[in-house]
């Protein structure tokens, strides 16, 4: 793809993820393109269609999420490192939220993003294991699920979703611990 | 209602409550009657149909979950108490889990469940807080919404809706506390 192909598409998807998270999945194509500077033709030209844009959405998000981990991963304070990524994990879930319907990513393309999460996080949790930050017993696999079951409770209310991220960090009741 | 009728209607929603556990909204109807030791016609009388039996269902259970705070609320040991209702919430949570589309319950009987929960589990959080084992900023709204989101990420696997409120009640990083 030509560099200013490339940029256009890039700046599409970055749009998109703007518009969607205000106006959910049927988001108005004609607006990303204006907002975006393009024409609609050129939209349609990189994706075909709506389904076709979320889900290059939808990766980006997996990208940022992944992108993020490995920036984090020499973080001098490691249970810093991984309290803002599971901030950044609970606001990219809250804000694709409505998505998933509307996609219709394969089973395998779904694994494969869950696979590097997994892989991204883990090494965060680990890290702020080693440093005596969180129990050795804590495992990315449940704060996955954890994180995913905020999102869900929280619908759209992303300060919701963030309180309840600081309660399960902080605990109900530590002194369980 | 007499005496007899009343311990059938009683004794269809307990065996309702265990069959739909185990099969879900759909669960044979023939097969609750069957186990109650009644006649269909009998189920029939009672409760009309489908939806009337799991209104009942759904309905038993709010109450057991508020019975139960209400014998919690002088245990000897504040914490235990939260700790055993909040595991409660999560099994009955789960239990009900797809429960949900079948039931119309209006929106008023909906917001007096909501209230009765709210009331009943916000005394045993104050006498937890009273007794300094969970931070004075903890609120019951927001853990029955973590519990709500607990559930739904764990679908119908109730030991690993066990694990995430574990997690949650002594903190991912309970250093952060």
């Amino acid at each position: 793809m030509r560099a200013d192909a490339q940029r256009n598409r890039d700046r599409l998807v970055a749009v998109a993820a703007e518009v969607v998270a205000e106006q959910g999945a049927d988001a108005s194509l004609e607006e990303i393109a204006r907002r975006a500077g393009v024409g609609s033709a050129t939209l349609h030209r990189h994706f075909g269609g709506r389904v076709a844009l979320l889900e290059a959405v939808f990766q980006s998000g997996i990208d940022a999420v992944c992108d993020q981990a490995e920036q984090l991963a020499d973080h001098p304070e490691p249970l810093r490192a991984l309290t803002i990524w599971l901030r950044g994990m609970v606001a990219h879930s809250t804000a694709s939220r409505g998505l998933g319907p509307a996609l219709k990513l394969s089973a395998e393309r779904g694994s494969d993003c869950h696979r590097r999460i997994l892989a991204a996080g883990g090494r965060l949790v680990e890290r702020a294991q080693r440093d005596g930050a969180v129990p050795a017993d804590v495992r990315i696999e449940d704060l996955l699920k954890l994180v995913n079951g905020i999102s869900l409770a929280s619908g759209e209310d992303a300060a919701q979703a963030d309180r309840l991220l600081t309660l399960a960090l902080r605990g109900i009741a530590p002194a369980l611990a």
